[in-house]
């Protein structure tokens, strides 16, 4: 039984809380997205990470079209309680770029810098 | 000299964007905080990383009265150029409750859990 209730983490304006997901093994930063009350607890409920489109203002269960999905191994919470770290287990890349992560550009001597190549 | 315009990031409604900062060595994911374009630019050209707080409405550079700075080891964009991720080298903990992440709180079993303990 889950006691933990989303409606006591701390929503923005439009109802949405980042969450920042983190791939288990290599710790890397795979991805930013939003979530709302119930895409949290459909994260928790069904092990899949589900963010909130905002673009599409749809539940976006990460992968369900593109087979890369997330599951979730924990979520943890900041300290200001408006904040989500999700450690996932990543299939494939968590970009729609096709890369491994969506930071694949760093300023680097003051000039934008690819680092990551799409996965092939 | 430095090409790079924080102008062509991604703001929000309130002129912010988030910062994901993470731990350069440990590869952990210490906290997440905000920044304008402003304190996008001071960042790169300091090296600290600087915050912008919504509490104060002030330049937050990180660690200025506590001591616990965060220098900057490589900043990158993501593929919407509406996140950061700050590599940084971590002076102490990051978080103002002294633990090394803010994301020091977990949901196992459906209970929140300290995963952390402060440092001492």
């Amino acid at each position: 039984m889950i006691s933990f209730d989303p409606q006591t983490l701390v929503y923005d304006a439009r109802g949405l809380i980042p969450c920042i997901a983190q791939d288990e093994t290599t710790g890397e930063v795979l991805m930013m997205a939003w979530m709302n009350t119930d895409s949290v607890a459909r994260t928790l409920e069904t092990g899949r990470v589900t963010y909130w489109s905002r673009s599409r203002s749809a539940y976006w269960v990460k992968g369900e079209t593109s087979g890369h999905v997330q599951e979730l191994v924990d979520l943890r919470i900041d300290c200001d309680r408006d904040c989500l770290l999700a450690v996932v287990r990543q299939t494939g890349p968590a970009c729609h770029t096709n890369r491994r992560s969506c930071f694949y550009t760093a300023i680097r001597d003051g000039d934008e810098t690819e680092i990551m190549a799409p996965m092939v």
